[in-house]
């Protein structure tokens, strides 16, 4: 049976909740008897339901970390991660290069960092699904034109090149695929046919245990793939410590990632400072509770130089942890540059070290830096604060939900939903509401984001009975 | 670690409430920005709501049974509540009865059965933390001259006499207790010095195991006394059985204990039958989400003989299960009679045996019911609900909770409370907040509801090591 700690976490959630109903029905019938709501009844009402936010905030965290089920979930992820690197460490070293079969990537995609990292990410998947070893040509990268290896790991040690086979296009490869020695593969925009391994899926194998311990299995998964990309050459990994020292980088922290110059407008709205630091105030008005006066430490990253003043203007009780010489590199003028990749690669690496990240999701340096966070814990998909997009692979399989309860559709934009139904998941307006589409009536608009859940799509691949289940260290 | 289902029903949770806090901070913003906040769009906001309230319900349910912790519970309830019979037993039949041990209480107590009855509960209590054997004196009682067995097994086989010895009277009895063979105990009012071991107090060696399974250890307690006290002569258990019968008592059914006649204005204040129906509404309201159509049985009790009537004219679409004649019988005019205490042993058998209780706790007829009822479940503290007080026990040590949040006074009647404060509790308001004093500050008023604990008194009893842990059987 479960322990009296969980039990007594377990009666708390309901107390808190039970009578966070009593104190709502009462005020709205308080409220519902006047003519008009004076401001400050309301002003009061919100400060009060926001210590029922807090109360409830820690009774769940509470509930999630008893009898030690944190340090679990850290292990678990930390095995399971382990046997994944395991695993592209096989398939990226075959003992012979010449007669592997590969899967050809290369780095020319016209886009920023984040993105092309996730052109590669979908390449390794590839290798992975087809138990291939992946060659990534990257000769004049446009931020280090002599290559990859300027700054990362080579993604094999016995392989890395194509060889003199010659290659097919995935198109012409699909049907007989286990025939073609070199695959190459295009941007994932032209993608065709699309494989049912891509994001959001999930290795079958892997995806029993990890629905057990993270909230969010794909963006574990993607964020093992970006692990394995990412390891840093020894000398850039010193230089990522020793800027750290630098900006006074430390735990406890939020990190913000501010998309600013080329995004906006086109890709992204425009958000202001306050709209990240509410949610930064947030987090420390939440943690205040257990260790007051703690250092309200921030991490900014953007391609906006001029944030950083007006943060430590406008903010003078936070500390703000930025190099705004990264900033300014990371503007576009110089975006396309060694030092520019040298400052993406900082601000991603303690991004996904924070504690917590405020960020828009539209932004693939925030993406990746919430993917590799998730190899750092044990499920830290509750993380972050997206200010528009949920998290989403660029180029992925639908996202679909499946609905647990039915709502009715309305003339102000809502869509009937019923339980059972797939609804493909557009966005969460964060109001309650997501849009999507109902794949059973084909109508498109918002629903109760609570009516509705995430499926974690398993798709088999291949299981490497060749790698060891437990490290061997 | 924790199971899947565990995990998905602990996130599920998570989620629901995050999206309400988005849904109801979107909300309180728009209200926000009018000037009155219109009738119908308040109306839809608290329907909206109650769509919440009902999803974390179920959500806060499927965590509570998840891996079986349901009938984990149950056989836990089960199990302690055979012991703690077997150990009444035990002390109950003394081998020698003239020499043992014993407290003398009578039934002469000038009020109610309920009331009688907890006096006698206090007796047991008292022989079981004495270790003695509980003589109940019941000639004359009011509601049956020939006594206590005209209708319940005799509280022992072997020993129902005070013998010759003289006896002494608690009070005086109090210095050197254990040299006094027969104490005899006043009623609770007069009850002097106050010895620990009174409700709301549970035995330590039970204690700790109750606290994992039950949500409110003395009312279980204080039940498998009432359990033990309430047995029944088999053609009284026959009669009961068949009562039930004509009247059709099955579950899923909800109790409502509507106390009336000479309890309005001097002990509690008149509540409409709308009142308790609201409760029973959102009972079914709740229920009907798993089962559809399914019958609204309410079963009646009161002795107020009218109200059937009114119920069943207002209520169409419930089931009413009464016996009218039972609560003619409970009017003032033939209350102490033998009619009438078969009817409320019938009403608090079937009360008890109904899935959720509606009535005011200020009447110890349903408190006596929601007594009974925890010997029949795991953990059924949560299955009522009071209009009036918070479960008590007439005579009752303090009822303290230690407060968890600070909040501060006000000249609204709030007053201030600090964490490890003790607050004595004197009510739910059943909006929020509760009233009490503050023992540190020696302040009376109200306070949030959820920013105090129950505290669980656990007082050093025998442990009777002669009486085995296990059921023979
Ligand atoms: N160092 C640094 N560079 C940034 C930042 N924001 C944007 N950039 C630069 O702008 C590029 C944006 O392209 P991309 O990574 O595809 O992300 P997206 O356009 O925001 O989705 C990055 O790769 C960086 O070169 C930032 O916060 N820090
Ligand atoms: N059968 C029956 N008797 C009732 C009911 N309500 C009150 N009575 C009678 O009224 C008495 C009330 O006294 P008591 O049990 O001390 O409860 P209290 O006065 O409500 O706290 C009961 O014992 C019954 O004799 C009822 O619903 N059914």
């Amino acid at each position: 049976g479960p322990s009296l700690a969980a039990e007594q976490a377990r009666r708390k959630v309901e107390k808190t909740v039970r009578e966070l109903w009593f104190f709502l029905s009462s005020q709205l019938s308080k409220i519902g008897n006047q003519a008009a709501v004076p401001h400050v009844k309301l002003e009061k009402l919100k400060t009060d339901l926001e210590g029922y936010r807090r109360t409830i905030h820690d009774d769940l965290e509470k509930l999630r970390s008893v009898d030690d089920a944190d340090e679990w979930r850290e292990r678990k992820s930390e095995e399971l991660g382990n046997l994944v690197q395991r695993r592209f460490e096989y398939i990226q070293n075959p003992s012979d290069c010449s007669s592997a079969k590969k899967i050809v990537c290369n780095l020319h995609k016209g886009c920023g960092f984040g993105c092309q990292l996730h052109h590669v990410t979908y390449c390794l998947i590839t290798a992975y699904a087809l138990k291939r070893t992946l060659i990534l040509e990257s000769k004049g990268w446009r931020y280090a034109p002599k290559g990859w290896e300027t700054v990362f790991e080579p993604l094999s040690r016995t392989c890395t090149e194509r060889g003199t086979t010659l290659k097919t296009f995935w198109g012409s490869a699909h049907r007989d695929i286990e025939k073609h020695q070199v695959i190459e593969m295009p941007i994932v925009d032209s993608l065709h046919p699309r494989p049912e391994f891509m994001p959001l899926a999930v290795p079958q194998d892997l995806g029993a245990q990890l629905e057990i311990f993270h909230g969010d299995p794909s963006v574990w998964w993607i964020g093992q793939v970006v692990r394995y990309l990412m390891r840093l050459r020894p000398e850039i990994e010193q230089d990522v410590q020793d800027a750290g020292k630098k900006m006074g980088f430390r735990n406890v922290i939020v990190g913000i990632h501010i998309r600013r110059t080329d995004k906006i407008n086109l890709e992204a709205a425009f958000h202001s400072l306050e709209e990240y630091m509410t949610h930064v105030e947030d987090f420390y008005n939440q943690m205040e509770r257990k260790k007051p006066g703690i250092t309200r430490r921030v991490y900014l990253a953007s391609d906006d130089s001029s944030v950083l003043e007006e943060a430590k203007m406008k903010y003078e009780n936070y500390v703000f942890i930025s190099d705004n010489s990264i900033s300014r590199s990371a503007g576009l003028n110089t975006r396309y540059s060694d030092g520019s990749l040298r400052g993406v690669i900082i601000d991603i690496h303690y991004l996904s070290r924070c504690d917590f990240l405020v960020c828009t999701f539209s932004s693939q340096v925030c993406r990746v830096a919430y993917e590799l966070m998730q190899t750092l814990h044990g499920d830290a998909s509750g993380r972050f604060h997206s200010l528009d997009d949920i998290f989403y692979y660029g180029g992925q399989n639908g996202h679909n939900l499946h609905v647990l309860e039915a709502h009715p559709g309305s003339s102000s934009g809502l869509i009937q939903i019923k339980p059972g139904d797939s609804v493909g998941i557009a966005g969460n307006h964060w109001d309650g509401f997501s849009k999507g589409t109902n794949h059973r009536t084909g109508m498109s608009g918002l629903f109760p984001s609570y009516k509705a859940e995430d499926t974690v799509v398993k798709v088999s691949m291949p299981t490497y009975p060749e790698v060891p289940l437990k490290s061997s260290r």
